[in-house]
């Protein structure tokens, strides 16, 4: 078996969270077993990806810790934080736990980075996730604010810059495209 | 319905060909309709996504054009010119009856751009059909190179930007991961 590695997608522009879902899609067409934790999407959020997994069996599993009120609509900046902080920290276990198992090929921790950038998560801990990759298995994280050590301890390391976003003249996120 | 867009992934770094099937992926999970014409991939090839696209029924067409000979280990220059330009030239023309016909939703040329690079089509034939695209489709082209006057057309530009890549130390492309 060639040498398992580890990715990270970073940057302000589109398609993070969609190349590694990109990543996914390969891996399981040649046979891969696949866990993407997501760090930041509401559980009840239908997204195109969750829909698809569900006709892909076994081989794709996708979880997300926190629902459309922790990650969309805070209703105090304290209670968000709690509630952000306890989703972000259940994730953290489940992708550890992934880790220890190695019962899966790839494991993507989408937005990871970005639960840095909120405060809800430490680089520290990130940095300690990456440390515990066993060989067997393909580590790919996703999220802006990718940092020095984080990057020195990936192999492969895409900045996506935005060099024109439609979100910059007011149009929402569309279904299917977006999510 | 919302605007469909045009959308562009260049730059030098990995996650241009994989975020454009992530976004694929997503859309086949909402329901819509998704063909992907690869310009610069052999037919014969077996990626990961051409085997998920046996399992995911009408809705995702994966086609390419021109095989591992023409794409992988030309024999001459003369003769992978000529394969290759007769490979880029069925691309557009079956590129451009599905813009005519409308009958996908999405509509994905993967490196394109880089057919323009390697001078197998003219930047005046991706803009004449950038500009072709109809209301309805929603158009991603990929490729390092993308022009100025691309970018002018397009509503969201993904420069991907390579900070680190296993290239650079000689590894060669895994099945599952690279294709």
């Amino acid at each position: 078996m060639k040498k398992r590695m580890t990715h990270i997608y970073t940057g302000s522009g589109k398609g993070k969270t969609t190349a590694a879902l990109g990543q996914a899609i390969r891996a399981i067409g040649q046979g891969l077993k696949v866990c993407v934790v997501q760090f930041a999407k509401p559980s009840d959020l239908e997204t195109g990806e969750k829909r698809i997994s569900d006709r892909l069996g076994d081989n794709l599993k996708i979880v997300q810790f926190g629902d459309s009120k922790t990650w969309l609509k805070p209703t105090s900046k304290q209670e968000v934080n709690e509630k952000m902080k306890n989703a972000v920290s259940d994730a953290l276990k489940f992708a550890q736990e992934c880790m220890d198992k190695a019962d899966v090929d790839m494991l993507i921790l989408d937005e990871i980075i970005v639960a840095v950038s909120l405060g809800v998560l430490t680089e520290e801990e990130v940095i300690s996730i990456m440390k515990s990759k066993p060989a067997e298995i393909e580590l790919i994280l996703t999220g802006r604010g990718a940092t020095v050590e984080m990057i020195e301890l990936a192999d492969l390391v895409t900045e996506m810059k935005e060099i024109k976003h439609p979100y910059q003249r007011g149009i929402d996120a569309r279904r299917g495209i977006e999510y």
